[in-house]
């Protein structure tokens, strides 16, 4: 099952993508695709529906990120070796956390905002997991018990902000656009292994990553687990698991976006996004 | 005006404290103390009601944290520069910034868990401030117009996960029952000057703290301005604004929580805070 959420930025309404492509329509059913409705046994229900019976909509509907009411976004950092060495930094030893604010996360298609005066502003094409179940102090056996679904994130960073305006790296993640989610958020079943995720990114066309969930450090279940010794995690809780190598920064010498780059970025399962880079609008 | 949250733990209900201390249900007026009842025509509107025609609650009534549906918990750190003395870093050149997963809130008189494991637990009382309008890019001079109010906070953090554990702070954050809240939200007009605010806490009656938010590096409206250039502040945001000296870790040699401590805090405004150290219960 493809569940997504379509209409007006902030008003996003549920909906589902079926075996042929037609969006259709959850509002009838579900108020949204957060919270409750993410777990076991509404996730059950909905994949019990018939999806010809839910309206269809327009093709050239607007696609919202598919999880609403996100209660937080926790981050895996360097979480591919070949990743961490690119940012001359050695592997992890154990999960790096931080967070993005929830205020960043926009669909798969919104323009993605520069800050007025940014001059690193980067793309990392993650596997989003999201969280259907309460889950705290679970062992890696129950981990994947407690997913909803998967998602394609791309963890859009503002390097200088993250790294070089001193403390913690959650001031180079949080900015309005830049944690675009989606299109769609797939159940487990449909995805299979999630190690075994092809992931892909472009700027302008031209290929900037290529990895695999393979070579993650730490798999989804170790990271599920993990957290949940640290934290609570709720039902609609994102985790972008970390972006293999090709990251501006890394490159040599290193890219950055500037207005009017398309970012173009992908996963076997998973769907693809589209950004175009645009000055912050307004004030 | 001095607004409370009511009842059982996940379930709780709007209410205030009227001018003799009596708490009142305000369920007949908003749903919660949260997102849009915290903007500023919302707060208009129950300054404006006779408290004495709400209904009274038992003097016994279990007190939530004051702020339901928090989005983001944004904390600053370092933000004394006696604090970041004893910390043995140096005071900070722009606020640091960090997060505490939203599932760490309580109640202010909750018990506080343990970690199995955790040797390093410790206190740091806080003024919070609630974000009532949303924010994004505003100035100094506006910063103060979006806060719904302020309260009293405890963020406790456990020192090994947060510093030893690799990476960023959240880790030692994010601990369900580590971000006590409360025990009510005192609007702007009723607290007067944030910056004029005594800050104390006493471990076993022992006293460990004692502040006052004069000696800030960064003021409240600093720290909202700044934080609105890095992401969009969203009515519920709470941002403990950092702890003035005599932290566990600070102490010569350093103390931390035991199972069995009781911690009490206060602010002056702000009410009192009273939590008993447990083992993580269940599992």
């Amino acid at each position: 099952m493809k569940l997504i959420r379509h209409g007006l930025r902030g008003a996003e309404k549920p909906g589902l993508i079926d075996a042929s492509g037609t969006l259709r329509d959850l509002s009838g059913v579900v108020p949204d695709i957060a919270g409750t409705v993410l777990g076991r046994d509404s996730m059950r229900r909905l994949a019990a529906l018939d999806p010809a019976a839910l309206p269809a909509l327009p093709t050239d509907t607007r696609l919202g990120a598919c999880v609403g009411a996100v209660g937080n976004v926790v981050c895996i950092g360097l979480n591919y070796a070949d990743h961490a060495a690119e940012a001359g930094l050695k592997a992890p030893g154990q999960p790096i956390v931080f967070n993005k604010h929830s205020g960043a996360i926009s669909g798969p298609a919104d323009e993605v905002w520069l800050a007025p005066g940014s001059t690193k502003l980067d793309w990392e094409v993650e596997l989003g997991v999201v969280i259907g179940e309460p889950a705290f102090r679970i062992s890696e056996a129950e981990a994947l018990d407690v997913v909803a679904g998967y998602c394609l994130v791309n963890d859009v960073s503002e390097r200088a902000y993250q790294i070089e305006y001193e403390g913690q790296w959650t001031k180079g993640k949080s900015y309005p656009t830049h944690c675009p989610i989606g299109p769609w958020l797939v159940t487990p079943d449909e995805l299979g292994d999630p190690q075994a995720v092809d992931l892909w990114l472009d700027v302008n066309g031209q290929r900037r990553q290529t990895g695999s969930t393979r070579t993650m450090i730490f798999g989804v279940a170790r990271i599920v687990s993990y957290l949940s010794q640290f934290m609570a995690l709720q039902p609609g809780d994102v985790i972008p698991t970390g972006t293999p190598p090709g990251v501006g920064m890394g490159q040599k010498p290193p890219v950055f976006l500037q207005v009017g780059d398309v970012i173009t970025l992908g996963g076997a399962g998973l769907g693809q996004q589209r950004q175009t880079v645009v000055p912050t609008p307004g004030r």
